[in-house]
């Protein structure tokens, strides 16, 4: 059997997910790591991992067939996705929510040309959560959806924090409210705000000297983060936040509560979560799979941006379709 | 909008479900139902559903889009599916899991020749659970499966019931196992006997003088059915069953249990439920959803037979492209 040729691009918590992830996989193997820093420079989790110059990557479209996209969705991905689609079939995990539609034509337009096949924008939310939401909603269309993340870390606000005068280093966790998780799981369809549904709780290391209470309050009255949230802060030291606190769980749930019958007399509930010691090896994994689809897809002559919506689920398992009915249907 | 044409083969429960469930998609119309009956003692749920002998459906080819099987996996699907493939694209909650191979291969045999496009053995499970199991194993594939049923009436277990000497009626509930459960779910990863999984609890309503402690052996020792399981019994009137066990609600759980890391650290666990007030209805708003999908695969010419695991997630949705990827993703 030829193994799938993975490349990986960006070597931070998610690219040594994949490359620890590929061996799970019997049918993948590792082309290496494309780095913008010094290869020499960097160590990788296996020893024998080949680490390249990203600049290295152009030359190597004929030994690599799929290539993912470790980078971040802030500043890396939007660049790296419609450039690489150029040259490679990729998978991202861009996770930029309301940048996803013109992200998705910026690499389908390069993708098509270049008859790749790139899956964006796939992992935990967005990824098995988006699906969850799509399969809910179809199968119980007279009804609501309800996405919870958490407890877990989110890299977005524990960077929003850090960035406020005074604060060395701070981690946040998105917890989901149980009251309101409890309410949806027993079918009432509440009508929740965004107070009801996650609670913000922060692990803060200030510099000394720092004005604690006017830092609380910068937090508290964040726009977008923390407005809208009830917050709780906790000042730490730095010790204690890398001792207690540097773990990237995650997890979540997603509800769809529908109704059937002539008289909508019958009560439906639909639940799916994750409960992930590592956020970042999970997607990882993730990534994979979606690897193996965009090879065959690619194979097929199926080219341009794709999404989880858009993968047919066989695609993903290294089954073949006749043991698939046989083993998993 | 030209809509999608249905029509309902077989006019129990599932087939009541189809006919309700089609008002809540907005794009989808009811042609009629079709019955082995006397069409005019049947008696529709919704008043203005036309009813029409079997016989008549091979004249109505050219109105109906999709024709979803309702009748009984037993006897009525393994005949009706090869049948109704040569004349229409069809859907079914086809669920002897043992047979599905041979019976695929039926459908798809005639589909191919008739260019129709069928998915079989949609629903709960095999359906939505089966896309958990095979989403699950592909994203974690150091790990465990585990599908738990219930609790719910298995209608297959009450007609086994029904069959022994002096048993006039029966309802058997499944019901998976709590402690079972929490070991899943605690990431244990525990080996399960069938015993260890699922508990069956019968309501049997026997004939008069009918020798009690008898029938309870019959049921409990019973090969296939109940001889591998836990088994309680109780007695009650028929007047009892009727006013308290005639609920079809069910449910169950899907659980994918793994691991990531380099020496396997990172456990991982998704939990999938459903939990069903009547599980008819909700078979019946699947198989809707997949009559959509079957209906655009059709169109764009792909033939055959398909599964759950080989249909795009957006088919199954009335939203486009676009729309998905800035609602759901």
């Amino acid at each position: 059997m030829q193994k799938i040729r993975i490349g990986i691009l960006g070597y931070g918590n998610l690219g040594k997910g994949v490359e620890i992830g590929i061996a799970q996989n019997k049918d993948m193997e590792l082309v290496g790591v494309f780095t913008k820093r010094t290869p020499d420079t960097v160590e990788t989790v296996t020893k024998d991992t080949k680490v390249y110059h990203v600049d290295e990557a152009k030359n190597m479209t004929d030994i690599i067939d799929v290539m993912i996209l470790c980078g971040g969705s802030k500043s890396d991905i939007p660049v790296q996705g419609p450039e690489f689609a150029a040259m490679f079939n990729t998978v991202d995990a861009y996770d930029t929510h309301a940048k996803i539609p013109e992200y998705f034509d910026a690499v389908n337009q390069v993708a098509l040309q270049a008859k790749k096949t790139c899956v964006i924008a796939t992992g935990f939310d967005p990824g098995l959560f988006s699906l969850n939401r799509l399969y809910g909603e179809a199968v119980l269309p007279e009804g609501k959806n309800y996405t919870f993340w958490g407890k877990g870390i989110s890299q977005g606000h524990s960077d929003a924090i850090r960035r406020v005068d005074g604060v060395l280093d701070a981690r946040q966790y998105t917890i989901p409210i149980k009251e309101a998780l409890n309410k949806v799981r027993e079918g009432e369809m509440p009508k929740l705000s965004t107070r009801q549904k996650h609670l913000r709780e922060c692990f803060v290391v200030a510099s000394e000297g720092a004005d604690l209470s006017w830092i609380e309050n910068e937090i508290k009255t964040m726009p977008d983060y923390f407005r809208d949230y009830d917050t709780v802060v906790h000042f730490i030291s730095q010790e204690e936040l890398d001792r207690e606190h540097s773990k990237l769980f995650h997890g979540g749930f997603v509800f769809q509560s529908g109704r059937t019958g002539l008289n909508n007399e019958n009560a439906h509930i639909i639940e799916y979560s994750l409960k992930l010691d590592s956020n970042p090896d999970f997607t990882a994994n993730v990534l994979l799979a979606y690897a193996r689809a965009v090879y065959r897809i690619n194979r097929e002559g199926s080219y341009g941006a794709k999404t989880v919506f858009d993968i047919a689920p066989a695609y993903l398992s290294i089954k073949s379709g006749e043991e698939l009915r046989r083993t998993l249907l």
